[in-house]
């Protein structure tokens, strides 16, 4: 049995290392392109700030230890460029010119490469990626020749770790992306929260207006936006997303997908008999629509890369799919979410609900509780947990991965209501965020309370018939309110009750959603019409 | 209607208020007994150690805010002595007398007590438990007057949380405990992990030996042990466990299990029509066996009681059970729990495997990664997770919790392998332990290879057939290993085959793993018999 696998990094390392563990016979040859394999590419920033210090610790394993360990040969610097699936044979540009060489079972990891915006300028010094080791190399050679500022292009992962990161290095840093949010896999509202923390850190951000060019002479001095300011900048980081490398996929006549990545099955199969793919080339399906979408991270491509190499190999695992996974640090604030954001929802064309859940990491009178802010998307009928979107100071990323533990065994709110998470006050809440958001969604869906969004606000306030009403106290109102709103704090509502309109719909706030929930079933059992406005002053805000 | 509600705290004061919320019109009655409701018991050991300075902050919720914004009715210093369920009365003792109450529907939320073990002694000034409000600043008044040393006697929660507090405040504190472990809710490894953390806090421990006497005057000056040391202590916590008050319900004739606590059915329905119970009277249904045991946690009085409350006043709630969550913070330490534990498997009859999983809070190149270990509990032929146990210094929380979902879900370790988790470095690692996790075990259940535990190791080394087989480096080797072990680098094995005999059976171990599934896997290629030791030197070290 021969098993080549083309690619080294997070899919190809893993799947020829499976590939071993499941045949100790195969001959094993892994091709990479460049100098490296098995290298830590999400550490790259990082190590771009100096946080990371150390760049052997983005090394993660060497060739000789494939060898060593796993009888892997790993030859780099070995482009494989043809791929003929009648033959069996595939063709590689190696450093003594082109060879062909037969497989048996063929395992294409290509992986991905940055998208380059076709911006003027864009061959420039100066335009630089984050992808590689060499890329990184590269940007830190660029800084210790004394770069003093930089202009990132794109406002998705790799471009506000970068933005953060170099900040960390001192340089002047603007942060550009074309679209009106950062962050485009979360709703909108959380795009203003990462903004304001950039700028905390010292980033300026620019969104909503592409890059027209990047000026200056052979090397770059600054980029010109469409608005027609100009921006300085000694490097730019083009961090304009991911784009799958399936071209050799292509030319083995593998088949694509409708989301332009290659087909697999369950069990990493390409359409194209003893051919496997993992990691960014591939499709995969999102375990909540059913539908094949693009879902280029590492831990899908570990656990495909883990897959196909066993299945190479003559084994039988599955890979079923992912819910969408994914969190983001920047400065002291995490962002997250699973499963499907309310955009994705209603694409999907489900009938679902979102709920805000404002909340704190852990118990607030033990030291250093940190605020929090959980958006559920939850299905209408049947209460089934759809997604979750989360930013925070801590304690996010535990949330976002319960929830995304919930959506994966397919669970409904409620069950959430009832799960038994861990408590003491250091680590949560006796009732934690998530429980807590279980109870407010069920509440919903069982129809005990109206809900409705702080983005619903500007309508409601414009229709005749609806009264926004503040229910906190006078001095939450005198800190600060929604303008327009009327005030009735929700300890004096039933003994004022004759004060207000049973014609009237009212959509009632306060700081969380607790009071607001309070006064509108005393309101519904006084005859009133009312709806909660979810997550209060502190969704209204979005402040963690 | 009339509702009325024995107890104020987690359960009771949570029943009072759902109730309001389900019925605007019931008339609500809350009778606790002492002088605080819905007050953060769980806090008490951190305002004695001064980390929660405020005393306020205990207190969550005031018997005017129960009227103001419930309409509730809290009687403090209301103890209620019985109930008539034929004529559907209670008799209170008020500080005016006792009187006679009827409802319509009654929730008994009496909660627990500290079990008080019949020590001579212990009635001495001096000796407290960690319960109440009162019982706080009774130990507070011990404190200002200088206290300089304490015996904590119990191992578990409260005896942990307290002693370290304690010893945060100065004094000298011994923590004793009669059973041969910390945290008897745990396996026997996790104490050692405990006892070290207390030790490192500066607290002595004391375990498998008991206090025969509280010495002193009136006042306590120390203890003395079984085994006749004698201990110092101008203060005694007594903190040997919860006992529910179930005496109230069972004076109603509402049936208690075999558990010792009230039956009640997923409503919170006792036996007795009309009477509901929650909190730390109850039983509960364990998820994972199904039985009725019981769960004296906050978490699940909060929850029970929300359900008491909402049925108690005509809505439909349930309450489905729970799995078994705790978690515990001492010093720099984390160590929690969900499902069964292997002691808690082999009592239900399970035919389970333990696997042993160390690993980091996120990814080790990014800085302060912090050690931890999980333990999984996994059912052999179905691999359905059963439970989870850890310990470490970051990260142990979230794991858990993620555990305990995924036991809520019922889920497999197949589940576990592909489980679609969060991952950014500050947060994780691309094979998050929980993933990493439920591949080692699915691994096992698939039979791919066999495990056996560092628990087994003394009963291997004694066998004349089995070889425990160190593959480590020789740099690890020589910093310390299995005494009898023999040593073979993974990276020479394949060379050094012939050195093996094919009719031992080889234990492998390496760091934490890894390495030694990989030689078992060569040795099973090449027809050795080999099984890994889970968790490899970490999990025989317990070193987090």
């Amino acid at each position: 049995m021969r098993i080549l696998v083309i690619g080294g990094v997070a899919a190809g390392a893993g799947a020829a290392t499976k590939a071993r563990r499941t045949d100790e016979n195969a001959e094993i040859v892994l091709f990479e392109k460049g100098g490296y394999v098995s290298f830590a590419n999400c550490g790259l920033p990082y190590y771009i700030g100096g946080v990371i210090e150390d760049r052997d610790e983005l090394l993660l394993v060497s060739p000789e230890l494939f060898k060593a360990r796993f009888n892997i040969d790993v030859r780099l610097y070995n482009e494989v460029t043809d791929i003929d699936a009648a033959a069996k044979t595939i063709t590689v540009r190696t450093p003594l010119g082109d060879v062909t060489e037969p497989y048996d079972r063929l395992i294409i990891a290509t992986g991905g490469r940055p998208a380059i915006l076709p911006i003027p300028g864009r061959d420039k010094a100066g335009v630089h990626t984050v992808f590689t080791v060499p890329d990184a190399d590269r940007i830190m050679e660029r800084l210790a020749k004394g770069a003093k500022s930089a202009v990132v292009i794109g406002g998705g992962f790799i471009g506000l770790e970068s933005a953060e990161n170099l900040r960390v290095r001192g340089l002047a840093v603007t942060l550009v992306e074309k679209l009106p949010q950062l962050m485009g896999n979360m709703d909108p509202e959380f795009s203003d929260v990462l903004v304001g923390e950039l700028e905390r850190c010292g980033v300026q951000v620019v969104t909503g207006v592409g890059v027209s060019e990047i000026t200056g002479g052979e090397r770059t001095d600054g980029v010109l936006l469409e608005d027609g300011r100009r921006l300085s900048a000694d490097l730019v980081i083009m961090a304009a997303g991911v784009k799958g490398s399936t071209e050799l996929a292509e030319k083995a006549g593998c088949r694509i997908g409708e989301s332009g990545g290659v087909w697999v099955d369950a069990g990493m199969r390409t359409s194209v008999p003893d051919i496997f793919a993992a990691g960014d080339i591939v499709e995969c399906v999102n375990l909540v629509t059913g539908q094949k979408v693009r879902n280029p991270l590492a831990g899908a491509a570990n656990k495909q890369g883990r897959v196909a190499g066993a299945n190479a190999a003559g084994g039988n695992l599955r890979f079923p799919g992912a819910v969408g996974t994914s969190i983001l640090k920047v400065g002291g604030l995490t962002a997250a979410r699973t499963g499907l954001n309310a955009r994705e929802a209603a694409q999907a064309g489900l009938d679902y609900e979102c709920l805000y859940v404002p909340g704190f990491s852990h118990a607030t009178y033990y030291p250093d509780a940190a605020p929090l802010i959980l958006k559920l998307t939850v299905e209408k009928q049947t209460g089934r947990l759809l997604g979750a979107q989360g930013v925070g100071r801590a304690g996010v990323d535990k949330r976002i991965d319960v929830l995304a533990t919930a959506i994966c065994g397919k669970m409904t709110v409620f069950d959430l209501e009832n799960l038994d998470l861990a408590y003491t006050p250091p680590f949560s809440s006796a009732k934690d965020p998530v429980v807590l958001g279980g109870m407010i969604a069920a509440n919903v869906v069982r129809g005990e309370v109206e809900a409705c969004l702080p983005q619903d606000l500007p309508a409601l306030l414009a229709e005749e018939d609806t009264v926004v009403l503040d229910v906190r106290t006078r001095e939450e109102w005198d800190a600060g309110h929604v303008e327009g709103a009327a005030h009735l704090p929700v300890d004096e509502l039933r003994a004022r009750l004759g004060e207000l309109d049973k014609r009237k719909t009212y959509a009632v706030y306060c700081g969380v959603g607790y009071r607001a929930y309070v006064a509108c079933l005393v309101l519904k059992a006084h005859g009133f019409r009312a709806m909660n406005v979810s997550g209060g002053w502190r969704a209204i805000q979005m402040s963690v």
